[in-house]
């Protein structure tokens, strides 16, 4: 996904560095669909039933992600505090999925994936949120 | 919507009073809705500049109330930190979203109902944000 | 939800009757709050492995009637053809869900629920879509 | 986003083209966010009244590119006719889109960009479709 040349297109020029910020959006989406895609792979497997709390964990993680990439993907008068409480919300579920992965990840290839993406995306949230406190 | 009779078949017996979580779970779907329709509405009107404001904050409660709804919506091992960090974002965009309406309220109707869902999922949040805490 | 109230404030006023479209946005938040409820107590279930392409299915039916209703709810220029085709793809999924959830529906209160509330969203697509055919 | 490396830890092993699938889940999220973004650098224009119907398919798009993605990213007993049909939905949703932001391509780069993103997720939604015909 091409974020950066899409998000340089818009008519408001924010001061802050677009990188971080499309670093985020691009995180989200791949998180969003990594997640969407653990919880119907773990479904899948054998014993589901030892891969419910990660199902649970993926398909909120899921949400939560795609949300916050669709606000973090607009540029129009964002709103600090809204903007900075999904993003710490989006923190939470990112470290809680990439810990519940983590447990399968030797035994599920999809899991370590998504761990991998939930961590990606917890550290872009984080990045973000540094860049915003700075120039807040 | 009758979301306390779905809830209420579910195989988890929570300890915490299913109304509250009834009323949050309705309150998000019925406020992200409300906000989807006042973000076209005010699209619609002979001077959207002067909503740009108010449409982006319908757009971004609109997806917060929906990720928040799903989330609240599923009972299978809830992870209280995820949970109500979530609530807490939904809070804040329902706070931000119903103080931009109301200052349409009196020019366009649509405003006036989006500001009063927006304030019943606030309090919806708010109170099952008190109840988990003294369940926690 | 009072989504008749808050449909009726758009600056845009169709030709269409608004009752059929009121009660397909209501029929898609209701399927999709409970389609993502029933995936959530499947899970939860004793013996998930038997409910797999129901949960499948009614995490589609979830999504695709999430995209529906918000589609549906906005009045501002509406595109006929997208709208038509997005409908269609709506029945198709909550006639698949309910059959599915039908089966179930002895030994899980939650999917006759859900089946009702599929039952009810394909029916009320079906009358927009006639509503709509008509005044084309 | 690497999606095909996710995809193929999928237990469930199906007998199509994976890449074909994993370019239609890659360009259906990218649709999604080159959409919901477009809307919002549109609102911000000098002149929204001008892309008023823009925005309108922006947003219904976004909607159902996300819809379709998450359910093309499902591997688990996917059901034919419900895949089908939510593909086909998105590829008019495309193609309305491409259409409109094709008109302000020459004013707005985010629009030129956007018709991009829609033509390819059309092309990718048609090939699987194509796809999915020929191993039925």
């Amino acid at each position: 996904m091409n974020v950066s040349s899409m998000l340089n297109t818009h008519p408001e020029k924010l001061t802050i560095d677009m990188r971080v910020v499309a670093e985020c959006v691009s995180a989200c989406f791949e998180c969003s669909f990594t997640c969407n895609s653990c919880a119907d792979a773990c479904l899948d497997e054998e014993s589901p039933q030892e891969l419910i709390q990660c199902i649970r964990l993926n398909m909120d993680c899921s949400d939560i992600c795609a949300a916050t990439g669709r606000v973090i993907g607009r540029l129009t008068h964002p709103h600090l505090t809204v903007v900075s409480m999904q993003l710490q919300a989006c923190v939470k579920a990112c470290q809680a999925c990439a810990h519940e992965c983590e447990k399968h990840a030797h035994h599920h290839e999809h899991c370590r994936i998504c761990a991998d993406a939930c961590q990606r995306c917890e550290q872009a949230c984080q990045s973000l949120l540094e860049t915003l406190a700075l120039n807040a």
